[in-house]
């Protein structure tokens, strides 16, 4: 019933993270309905910004430039290191603006059920950092599931080394969890 | 915080139809990190759609080539119109599959207020093809809300002419809908 190229839109727009078929009905229609040159514009915005970002070389966080604003701003917490799973994960940290040191995002879990071992993740850039960089502490913000857990505990093992402070943040109640965020990371 | 092109990617993301803040930043974060080849497609696919899709010359439906298949399809009751406001209106009611005829697209309502005026509106299109075409019955399939029946009344009043029947389709409850408009339609 409806247009070849509005189907397969819908298709495509559908495989999008929290985009379920009506949502990508609704976009599609409204998208085959909207003048050419904001449609251009969009597609445009999207190619520009998947050809723009790259991950930091030194932490792996989400950049244009690499080394990242993080990384090279002097006025953050050289010696301060906390490791995030994901590199959005940075972004929900920089939101509470309670951590002023440096992120070294690690790129996963370790999960041996999905075949992600220890050296698929970036734990010896972080040893090469711990080697180099004037790193006094390390912060490993993880999730507290099974894998989360798991990958903390190794890593904290393995970074260990004499004159390094390894700490986990707290997880707390929803409600109490910006104060403890803040204790935990200051 | 977040790289320019991100920022303008989430915002211009934002601006679709049905898309928060959330599911903008959603979207955006994943694009940036997904294949480049996938993301091309994506925005091919969606200029790809903007260009292919036009409105069928004779009912204003959407479609690749006009006259629309509908209009072209020679199985369909040619002496029954089915007026609607949109364009996606259309497929909502072929979905149900309870309605044979064609379609109308009026391309609006009556809105003083909003300066859409009759003459705003697809109404000529519809005379010229009452007209020309086999056309006995008419179905109105505008809202319930006041510009919806304002446009109704105005556009009954309009048509109306010795031998054409002219209806509206009715809405009841939800729970019934499906069987009264099977009802009317048919």
């Amino acid at each position: 019933m409806l247009p070849d190229s509005i189907t397969t839109l819908i298709a495509t727009l559908g495989q999008l993270p929290g985009i379920g078929p009506r949502s990508a009905e609704r976009i599609a229609l409204y998208l085959v309905q909207t003048e050419s040159a904001a449609v251009k514009q969009l597609a445009e915005t999207i190619l520009s910004a998947r050809e723009k970002i790259k991950f930091c070389e030194i932490c792996g966080a989400l950049t244009e430039q690499s080394p990242c604003p993080i990384c090279t701003e002097p006025r953050r917490d050289a010696s301060l290191v906390c490791v995030v799973e994901r590199a959005v994960d940075i972004l929900s940290i920089e939101k509470t603006g309670a951590f002023r040191g440096k992120f070294h995002v690690l790129g996963g879990k370790i999960s041996p059920l999905d075949g992600v071992e220890p050296e698929d993740l970036r734990i010896a850039e972080l040893e090469k950092r711990l080697k180099h960089e004037p790193i006094k502490e390390v912060v490993i913000a993880l999730g507290t599931d099974v894998e989360g857990d798991a990958t903390s505990n190794y890593l904290a093992k393995r970074i260990a080394r004499p004159g390094l402070r390894i700490s986990r943040i707290a997880y707390g109640l929803p409600a109490g969890s910006g104060l403890e965020f803040a204790d935990e990371l200051t």
